[in-house]
């Protein structure tokens, strides 16, 4: 059984171009995945996914198993038929939102036992039962539990809680099942101390995982906190596997990760962004719910191709969501993955021709040049 | 200079067959009208509006006088560009949601002042002043202001209101610009008595209109009243103009009024449904939020070929309208609308072919048989 497979296809700096071959598609990296928590990337169609350019999703393994519950989504063809996503899914472990959304945790070497935020219902969530879930959702890319501790400086919390999730990761490889084109990813943990971090991803990669994601970061540190903490680990991780950096993030927390070697990516940004108002533009972000854009006919951004951009005006979109119309949210919803997309298509375009450095000195130069003038 | 032109291409007892042509494109009769109340049809993009077989909207002057504003959607270029949307526009007077949803207002001869509901801030709407608004909004079918009584049996109210609504009439005529493939339709008053309902008609063919709408019905009154009123009206109005029965209604409602001889309908129905778990399906409505359809396999109905229905199963829309996902809405509401412009479409057909009574009789059996069994 041949797992998922990854390959470098180019590289600038520390910064790689690759692909992966999963037995739902292929994915070129570095990509940003879309965030569809619960079985939805929220107020998109998969058909308008597809024309951003977004090649896999992400599934919250917490939200499926509550509701509707992985039995009933095994049972009606997996989470690609469900959710009519025929390409890549990656799947949490259920283990970051357990710990953010449930109540009455009691944490122990064996796992989490927790209560449903939905209705109460108790749940016991393992290495195993985790993996097990992922595999009843059908997801192409499973991941390991872990622990991600909030950001401290508490040396002992941080590394009891690392220790704690490599056990977790040996367990989760034992009760994975291979599967051709299917893939488990190990989580490097280990707060912001290069010692744990490289202590982690040794361990990991003595288990041996199909990719690796690092964990614990973008939990309410400095943006360069985060990146030094990605300059010491990533010499370590392996070369022939795709690494994944957790939850981020923003456009610019992406482009300093993308040149420092990182292939994926997952936020709620973009998604969640577009309900409250917020855009992202070439120009950096804007908040449409502001008077300034009322009479405005030009697009969110000239440069993008998305529909919200090429059939309306700022004004429109203005008044979408003054007056709470669904179709404020489904437009910058689409505009901003377009954005986030077009944006890894550019780092692709420039790695392949070792060409990173001037695109993100041209990315910061544009961002910072603030918004277009008032019309 | 020609204004919009109506034509009968096929009868089949009272009921028509027929075409608008328009500034903005052909109608094609009996035709639904969805509503775009504040310049969206509520979840849809008018490019899926336009897969589903519609052809004109309804936008609600009401909203959007109060915002954006009538000023500011012309300065954008008018509601057909600000919306997107190029085909034929029909907006409503204001004054039945000035009525329903304003404070503060008073009625006089002159018109309506009142209060908007969003801020407060104080409007004088007069038979002129709407078909002002209508035309910055460019509007393709302008409607007379009128009043539309609470449905009562008290005769000397309807008649005073009929009455006054006829003046309004003759106004909004005087006021209304002639344009190209444009028009203004005169709105039949008279409550449920047939002798003002015939005097209201006669008076606004004198005056001359591009179309007729009846108003004052579907205001709570039982739908056989409401066929009994357009048995008495329909053969006083003029064959060679558009019919409109305005804010109607249910599938059957439609069935009835076309065979009487109807020709356009708009109703917030299959929007508003959308949003509440509402589907429409040829055996009858059904309410996906019930935990029947929650590891149904099956599409919302079988013969239907809207995304929601090829794309997805029951289980998953129940899944999403439970979890208040903002593609549950759109899904059921772009279900709700192909059902009536498929309904429309064979209503179409069967009056083409002479072959109304058949197809009426297998509706109701169909609509009758009740939802496919529990999986």
């Amino acid at each position: 059984m041949k797992p998922l497979s990854y390959q470098v296809l180019g590289l600038d700096g520390m910064a790689r171009l690759g692909k992966i071959e999963t037995k739902h598609g292929t994915i070129d990296t570095p990509t940003f995945m879309p965030v569809g928590t619960a079985g939805t990337v929220k107020a998109m169609l998969p058909s308008s996914l597809i024309k951003t350019g977004s090649q896999v999703v992400l599934g919250n393994t917490y939200h499926l198993m509550l509701r509707p519950g992985s039995d009933r989504i095994k049972g009606l063809g997996g989470l690609h038929q469900f959710m009519n996503w025929p390409g890549p899914i990656l799947t949490d472990s259920g283990g970051f939102q357990v710990m953010s959304l449930s109540k009455l945790r009691t944490l122990s070497e064996t796992g989490v036992v927790f209560q449903s935020h939905i209705d109460g219902k108790k749940y016991n969530l393992t290495p195993e039962v985790s993996v097990n879930i992922q595999q009843k959702l059908d997801s192409t890319i499973t991941m390991q539990l872990d622990e991600c501790p909030a950001h401290t400086t508490d040396k002992q919390v941080i590394e009891k809680s690392m220790l704690m999730s490599l056990r977790w990761a040996e367990r989760s490889k034992d009760s994975f099942i291979n599967r051709q084109g299917y893939g488990l990813f190990g989580i490097v943990q280990g707060g912001t101390f290069e010692d744990f971090r490289e202590q982690s991803i040794k361990g990991l990669a003595n288990i041996g995982f199909h990719g690796y994601a690092i964990g614990g970061l973008a939990v309410g540190e400095p943006q360069n906190t985060m990146f030094e903490v990605l300059d010491g680990l990533i010499p370590h991780m392996p070369e022939d596997k795709p690494r994944y950096l957790m939850g981020v993030g923003t456009p610019s927390d992406i482009v300093g990760a993308v040149s420092r070697g990182v292939d994926m990516f997952d936020c709620v940004l973009p998604t969640r962004s577009g309900r409250t108002g917020k855009a992202y533009t070439r120009r950096g972000e804007i908040n449409i719910r502001n008077s300034r854009h009322a009479d405005d006919p030009r697009p969110i951004d000239n440069q993008c191709e998305c529909p919200a951009c090429t059939d309306y005006s700022r004004a429109y979109i203005h008044h979408l969501v003054k007056s709470n119309e669904i179709l404020g949210p489904m437009l910058l919803t689409w505009h901003n993955i377009q954005y986030y997309q077009d944006l890894m298509c550019a780092l692709r375009k420039s790695i392949g021709n070792n060409q990173l450095a001037n695109f993100i000195s041209r990315f910061y130069d544009e961002q910072n040049s603030g918004d277009i003038e008032i019309f």
